[in-house]
């Protein structure tokens, strides 16, 4: 497989950690979401790749590209289930799907870099953009808080979907300078991560594409 | 099953065509987001249903609590697979919750009332509300209709999940006054849905809650 990245992307990374937790090797293609003289995820080289110029995307062994990163991750956990990211039973799998939405809904979409170029673009300078960012990441983050359960991992011993999604949004929230001590249960599952490899392996410090 | 619903809620429309298309009962628990005083999705009795105060809630006919609506809609294939949303092949599975991604996490989220909401309280005015919403919606009903086949619904004869998502993305469309006229096969897709018994049963004209 390949692996159309960006070291920092939050959603690039949640696939990341997908494929590292199922032990899956894969070639990442790095796009620079902010190369000098424009992002090459706007280029025709990859547009051509993923017409909507957003990464991730993911080119299967069989060569199809699959792109958004739910569609990406349900397609791992279907077509390689050993090393499974969602229980058995039907009511956690609604939970951790919950936590996934809560983040990939609620969260990530209001501070992606589209977003907050937009906001800029209306004026609004960045200590706006950060209070905008810090709304949305406390309020869907105390969701989560509440979600989740009282040990190990998100739903458990072994990590899963809801730890696939949360681990990044955690990243992005210490880049935007959003405080975590109010969350207890989320600042347990992100020590038992950081001890992790499969999360290590996919951290946005340990890829091809990370500067120096 | 109990829904808790708006009429006019895009999410909620999404679990109730899903829950129309596989022909399941549920008594339908209105929960009014502009309630004179405030919305009652934050009075406390429904906080006490869905923390989050969102909408929409399922409530399964074992009595728990499901919410955001990709989990809820999942769940039901899950436990009702009988007419599935999904196809059996994991290509087109991936493609389907592709096309529900971009309308969920790419476009939904940038225009629901809480984002828009915000965006006034920061002094932007109904023309930039909308100026702002259009810029999301457009740009995500393009990468929607780059993705979707070329007869029939999103992805074949049978409506599925693209379609559960697509159709109440429409109706928000419709409503914000975006055109849908470069969009030929969206505009096919929509012209179907608006016949389908399932679709008009759960269209927003046609809820309990519905304004007279």
């Amino acid at each position: 497989m390949e692996l159309y990245t960006y070291y920092r992307s939050t959603s690039s990374y949640r696939v990341r950690i997908a494929l590292a937790l199922k032990g899956l090797d894969y070639r990442a293609l790095p796009i620079n979401l902010i190369a000098p003289g424009g992002g090459e995820q706007r280029q025709p080289a990859y547009l051509a790749v993923n017409p909507q110029g957003r990464v991730p995307a993911l080119r299967t062994d069989a060569g199809d590209v699959l792109t958004q990163s739910p569609a990406i991750i349900e397609f791992l956990e279907e077509r390689y289930p050993q090393v499974p990211l969602l229980a058995s039973d039907l009511l956690t799998r609604a939970r951790e799907r919950a936590v996934a939405a809560v983040i990939g809904c609620d969260i990530h979409p209001l501070h992606n870099s589209g977003t907050t170029n937009l906001l800029r673009q209306w004026g609004h300078d960045d200590a706006q953009v950060l209070e905008w960012i810090g709304h949305w990441v406390s309020q869907g983050l105390a969701a989560v808080e509440q979600l989740i359960g009282d040990t190990g991992y998100c739903f458990g011993k072994a990590p899963g979907l809801a730890d696939v999604y949360l681990i990044p949004q955690l990243y992005a929230a210490q880049r935007f300078k959003v405080s975590l001590e109010v969350y207890p249960r989320i600042r347990r599952v992100a020590a038992l991560a950081e001890q992790h490899p499969a999360f290590i392996k996919a951290h946005p410090a340990n890829q091809p594409d990370t500067p120096l």
